[in-house]
């Protein structure tokens, strides 16, 4: 919602409801941090493409990696625009005309052309992917071997394009509509952990996995 | 998992782990049905954009809406060539490895060309979006009229070209690792309701209102 600073480009103004829209970097920030994927689109000789794949954020920039033959690390890898989606959907927003439903989400679209991500730093953005899912974690976990860093490209967009749409709350019914007999408000939704599975017993879990299904 | 049938094209083809890949309708449907939102992926003369958008499902059809005036709808309207994604994330897979760390996830990623929905069509196809938040919904809340009618274009995309890809289960550890003193199994997350927030008190909670925030 704040107007303190507007879009870098004229593709990431955001046109519809631009009430919702908000190009502050914190935003930005926490939409990146809650989110363990993010879209990426890109074109190539065969089309326009939409693939999900793990993101996170070091400073300025996203992350994101994948095998060398992925079609979509190699599209980006050789530089393609590509525009990298996050969304959060928080609820459904019932009002009492069927025009005025709507979702609350945290959304944040993202425009840029990657870099790749090499030598030592390449090792520490895949120790920043593991410490997303718990602090410490990369500390435990076999570190990738010189085989599997080969196998993998990390690539990097710096976050200066983007646009972030934010909705809360309830309905926005027209004044005439108020009066219906329909119930209105929100249906929220939250992503919430369910209680770890353990691929065995040998090992006890550590503390950030058995706190993991009583965040919810 | 079913190697029953196969993509309908090369860039419809799962490259990655395609013992991950489902190309059966089923498997489609399912995933589209669980879904709010997709991800829609086109290209205009400003690059490659990626939009989060409301999507629903009529037989073979996916279906898409917004307003006349939104750059996703006049691009997909025009005849754009579109991709269309959605992703359920199902958990975080912890590996003794950082290299076998993975997801579990439900993902259908769509190609097409989207044509206009019009007429009779385009009202019954607005109700069915209501209809997806609750049976019943559309009979209760104030259709659009002849002005937001006008306002909305509703699109859709046959359900051809597609591939689905699917991960669940514990890690794949390489044999080697599994005795390191790293524990490993599934962090699930789920999408789940939380307890219904009112506009106000007017109206008493249908049945479908009520049950919201339990069925977690």
């Amino acid at each position: 919602m704040s107007e303190k600073t507007g879009p870098l480009s004229e593709r990431a103004r955001v046109r519809r409801e631009p009430r919702h829209a908000d190009y502050e970097r914190e935003t930005l920030n926490a939409i990146i941090d809650a989110a363990y994927v993010c879209h990426l689109a890109f074109t190539d000789q065969r089309g326009t493409h939409c693939i999900p794949t793990a993101c996170w954020r070091e400073g300025d920039y996203l992350y994101i990696h994948g095998s060398n033959g992925s079609r979509l690390i190699k599209a980006a890898a050789l530089g393609a625009q590509v525009c990298l989606t996050i969304t959060h959907i928080d609820g459904l927003v019932l009002a009492r005309s069927a025009f005025n439903h709507s979702m609350n989400y945290r959304a944040a679209v993202i425009y840029g052309v990657c870099e790749e991500v090499e030598g030592e730093h390449k090792l520490t953005s895949l120790d920043a992917l593991v410490e997303k899912i718990a602090v410490g974690r990369s500390k435990e976990a076999r570190r990738a071997n010189a085989k599997e860093r080969a196998a993998t490209t990390v690539l990097r967009v710096a976050l200066d394009e983007f646009s972030c749409k934010i909705r809360t709350g309830g309905p926005n019914d027209d004044d005439e509509d108020l009066d219906l007999p329909v119930w209105a408000g929100v249906l929220p939704l939250e992503l919430v952990p369910a209680a770890a599975v353990p691929a065995d017993e040998r090992v006890e879990m550590p503390a950030y996995v058995a706190r993991w299904g009583r965040q919810g």
